[in-house]
Formats: structure tokens, C-alpha cells, sequence
């Protein structure tokens, strides 16, 4: 049912090592796991937690190599800022503390560095974190592009919470903030050229606020992701996997807007597969989905929130779509490299 | 004294602005503590000590760009373990936790990214450091260079130290670890293809074992830095501006190889602003220098510690070297771009 990975690609690395999908999946089975084997690492969340004299802390480190650097809804400081925001969010965690890495491409001009060190300085003061220790290298003329940025982050998660990609239950509802593809199609339109008739914008924003909201509502969340690259399909595909699960997904009751549906379309992508910077999946036990979603519409980051599927025990390990047909298909996770450099 | 910026450097990133130098200080004045100023990045210190209920946990990020990936003594991946574990260690913690992040460039072979993260697994791993979180980007063939890796790292500080480049006192010792710019030029010949009679070889070492040993033997230490870019001049700058004191170096007792020292002449160096990765500066109490340069003497990364200058109230701000001759000269920080892409 899943097509097998391209011989070169195991050879050299390639985009797709880098889309959040099946060979980043690989890359980290066969590479990265054996050398740096650990329990928390093989947790596979976003974030790490961990305990320091029973203060736990949330750690997540992410690089952003988007291209364009400014893109319709943001630029890459503001989404270096929402993006690590957003894994300590996942973890239930209180974002609190920033570290800043740039790459900078010698003869980068000062004027658009400052552009996106403001951006950053402010998307950090709006989520109410520090940015307390950071690194500048420069590499030569044609060794970078541009701006590469590194932010990780320190988080505390409060006591009695514990989230994880291993914690979905059959039964459970599968629970998606809003529209998706906003994002992966804001930048590819940048990139490309393409104009629509009402302009499609970036969703990066920060999720703290949201999942404090749906925390205080619940503590029967068992799973939260924001499905960034490889999509929304990605992001239930590792949920699937380590909590031993199926999920059953809803096609008619995703959320997708006309110009980034028609934009899908014409690119011939998948807005299933298409990064989102903005929204959420939550694995929420069933008996509490319609608090959740409720509590979820009084935030603006959640006002289209709605269930799009249920967690079962068949099919364990793979996600499947009704679709308005009535007929099933796989979700499988993104095999190639449908959009290098998004985030 | 001291050279003015030539104005183009104003406009564009030049390589200078990663050398840890002037450029360096002047992007983080103007640009960087502008944007996130908070009391903690105005310490200008390696690592961020921050109080999570009463435990203080150092944190520290940087991003490694070194050319070529393989030299004598080392890799990337090690070199990324050292330079962030030795960043937490100056602040007198105990380092725990890596995040790792590759920006990988496409086609890159598998075979050597497989080393390096062997490499990276095992020196973390001699380290006693688990590598918890990570994060893996691939950009298009032209847009990178091979491997670019950001660690960032977490440890404990452990109760009554407090080390910062703000706590020197006139008339304190100043100690070096040992043998200075051996990195440097490791890195260099095998970058220009110099041979050497005796091959230098990185000192990328970790060093939270050596200031463990030194600061079991006496709290009177004020201040470590281990310095990297920029050399020990840079350090011993940042020293001097960040406490208000003025630093006079003996000539005579800097611990240099013969190669180093030829390869230097040769290059148009000075070892004194040549990159380090396995040495520290401390800044002691004298009446405790002698019972620090003991102690480091039985450490393997200690044998060759000794004093190299005192700290003085006059002159504050400067560093400044006694000549064999007698004279004195300024040590300015590093001005230009002397050695790109060192680490």
C-alpha cells in the first residue's frame, strides 16, 4: 500500500529527508535514533520533558529555512518565534524562554536583518517569552541563503499534564483547530508567483493561549500536535503509530478554504499534506470533544475548531478518510518532497 | 587606539560579523539587545542562568558552521558537543541536555552524515549528556554547505556559583588551561593544505570535568570563559568591558606550540585572536590562583595552566600585554575577519 523509498535516497539526502514526511521518518529510525538512543528522544513528541527536582521542563529546538524570507502573514523571525511556541505548547507547556541561532549568507543586508530581528523581538514579547542567550556565524557568499534561524525553547509544564503522541485511545475524537494549508500555500504562492482573487495569508501564530484554554476546560486531552511539515497527514499518521491506533478521518468535514483548495488543485498537492503554522490537532477523549471544541470557538485562533475523526482499534498504525462517496481511503504519510523549505 | 569600522560593514553582513570580534559585539549592541533586551541576555555571558523554582538551569545555544566538516582532532559533530557542553561548564554547570539541529544540504552522502552523527552520539555520550530533542532541515544543493548543526544545551548550576564576565576584580589572577590557537590552525592548514613537520591538531575537548576539579578546590573563581572565536583576546575584552577593569597579560608566560606559532607567522596571525575549543581563561582571586593552577594540573585538560596576567583597576576596559622587551601594547578585540568558519 505504500510505495517503497527510492534507492538514491538512502544514499544521499535529498528535500524529501527534510518535508516532515516518510524519509524524515526514516532519517531518524536509522540515523539518528541508534546514535543518540534515549528515552525521552524515542518518545518521538515534539518536545522533550524533563524533570529538574520536579520542576518539568519542556525543551524543543527547531530551524527555519524558509524561502521567502517575508511571505504574506509573516517572515522568518515571526515564524522562528511561533514555531518552537507551538512544540512547547504541544508538550502542555508554559513557553517561557527563547535561545536565537542565525546562519547568516555573508552580504545580507543589514536593513532586512533588522527587519527580521524586529519581527522576532516582537512575536517574542507577544508570547511572553525571552529571548536570554543566542549565536551569530556567517557563512560565505553562496555556503547559506540568506537567513537560517535556530530558536529553541524552555518551557514548564504544569503539574497533573502529560501529552503525548503515544497517549490517543480508540474512541477518543480527533479534534483540528481550523482551515488548513494556509500556510504551505501562502509561501508557495510567494515563491511562484501565483495571485488569487482574496490573497491567501500565512496562519503563523502562536497556540499557547488556545491549548491554555481547551487545558483549563479538560484534562482528558491525551495528544496535541500542530501539523506543520508533512501536514496534517503527517502529524496523525506518527499519533497513529505510537499510540498503536487507527484514526478514521471525516474528508467533509475539513476545513479548507476555496483559493487555497484551488491553488492545491493547480499545484496538484494535497491540502492534507500542506504545512500549517497556526493550528492544532488534539486527541481528546470522546465524552469531552464538544467541551473542548466549544471552549476552543471563544478563542480567535480556534473560532473554526471542529471534530474531523475518531481514534479506533482497527487498523492500528494507519490513518484512513471517509470520503463523501462513503468509500475509505489511506492518509499515508508524505512520501517525497511536495514543498522543500517551508518553514 | 582602535580602527573604525569601515562603513560598508555597516550596510551588509561581512564574514567579520561571525568572527566573535568587534563586528560581533557591535551587531549584538545595535541590533540584538535592542530587539529582546531583558537583564538576562545584558549579561553577555555564554549561557543564561535561569531560576525555575529554585533550581538554576544554564542554557546556552550555538550553531556550528565549520569548514571543512572532518580535520585533525575533530568534526562537526563533536565540535558541537564540546563548544555547547564547554558554554554551560563556564557557567559552572553540570551539562545534562543536547537539542540537536541539522540544516543538511541536498545530495549530501549518507556515509558522512552518518559519521557525524556518530561522532556527535559518541562525544555526547563521553560527555555524559543525553541528546533529547532534535530537528532535521534540508535546503536546496547551493543553498547550504554540507552540514550545518546548531546544539543547544542544558545543565544545573549547582548552588552558591556564580560565574559571570561582570565578576573580575582588580588585582585577581588571570589562568589559562593551556596551549592557545591550536584549533585555529588545525583548522586552517587543513582548510590552505599546510603541512607541519609535528600536525596540529583541534583541541576540541570538553571541559566540564576540569572546572568541576577547580571549583571543588576553592569558590573564589569569578569568572570562565573558554575562548573560542575571536581567541583569548576576545574573551579577555569582553571580560574587561563587562567588570570595568583593565587585564595586563605577561607575553612570556602565553603557552603557544612551535607550529602554531610558525603557522601563524606564516598566515599573518596571532595566536593571541586564534579560536580555541578545549581551553578555558579563569579569572580567580589571587590568594587562590596557586591552589587552582594545582588542581588543574591533574586534570589531563589542565597540565599546562598557568597564570598569564592580573586584573588591574587602571586602564578599565582595556587588555594590554607586557612584551618581553618591557613595553606594553594594547590587545584590541579581533577587528576583521581573520578566520572564517573556525566552528
Amino acid at each position: 500500500m505504500s510505495c517503497p523509498t527510492p534507492a538514491i535516497a538512502r544514499d544521499h539526502i535529498s528535500l524529501g529527508h527534510g518535508s516532515g514526511g516518510k524519509l524524515s521518518a526514516e532519517l531518524m529510525r536509522d540515523l539518528f535514533l541508534p546514535a543518540f538512543r534515549n528515552a525521552t528522544l524515542e518518545r518521538m513528541d515534539d518536545q522533550a520533558v524533563l524533570d529538574f527536582n520536579h520542576t518539568r521542563i519542556a525543551f524543543t529546538t527547531d530551524s527555519f529555512v524558509v524561502k521567502p524570507l517575508f511571505f504574506p502573514g509573516g517572515d522568518i523571525g515571526s515564524l522562528a518565534v511561533h514555531g518552537t511556541v507551538n512544540d512547547l505548547a504541544m508538550g502542555g507547556a508554559k513557553p517561557l524562554f527563547l535561545s536565537v541561532a542565525f546562519i547568516i549568507e555573508e552580504g545580507f543586508p543589514m536593513y532586512a536583518l533588522q527587519r527580521i530581528v524586529d519581527s522576532l523581538g516582537h512575536a517574542a514579547s507577544a508570547c511572553g517569552v525571552q529571548v536570554v542567550t543566542g549565536d551569530t556565524k556567517v557563512v560565505d557568499k553562496g555556503s547559506g541563503d540568506g537567513v537560517f534561524i535556530n530558536t529553541t525553547g524552555l518551557g514548564v509544564v504544569p503539574e497533573g499534564i502529560t501529552l503525548s503522541a503515544g497517549g490517543a485511545r480508540p474512541g477518543d475524537a480527533v479534534i483540528l483547530s481550523g482551515y488548513i494549508g494556509d500556510h504551505g500555500i501562502a509561501i508557495m504562492a510567494e515563491r511562484e508567483g501565483l495571485e488569487f482573487d482574496s490573497p491567501v495569508e500565512s496562519d503563523s501564530a502562536p497556540l499557547h493561549g488556545l491549548v491554555a484554554d481547551m487545558l483549563a476546560t479538560t484534562r482528558a486531552i491525551r495528544c496535541l500536535r500542530d501539523p506543520t511539515r508533512g501536514g496534517v497527514s503527517s502529524s496523525l499518521n506518527e499519533i497513529a503509530a505510537q499510540s498503536g491506533v487507527g484514526i478514521l478521518l471525516d474528508e467533509q468535514t475539513l476545513p479548507v478554504r476555496d483559493a487555497v483548495r484551488g491553488a492545491c488543485e493547480m499545484l496538484g498537492l494535497d491540502p492534507l499534506y500542506v504545512a500549517n503554522e497556526g493550528k492544532l490537532l488534539a486527541i481528546v477523549d470522546a465524552a469531552q470533544a464538544d467541551r473542548v471544541v466549544e471552549a476552543m470557538h471563544k478563542n480567535p485562533l480556534g473560532r473554526e475548531a471542529r471534530r474531523i475523526g475518531t481514534v479506533t482499534k482497527s487498523d492500528a498504525g494507519w490513518v484512513r478518510m471517509r470520503t463523501p462517496l462513503g468509500t475509505t481511503r489511506i492518509v499515508d504519510m508524505l512520501a517525497g518532497d511536495q514543498l522543500p523549505r517551508i518553514c
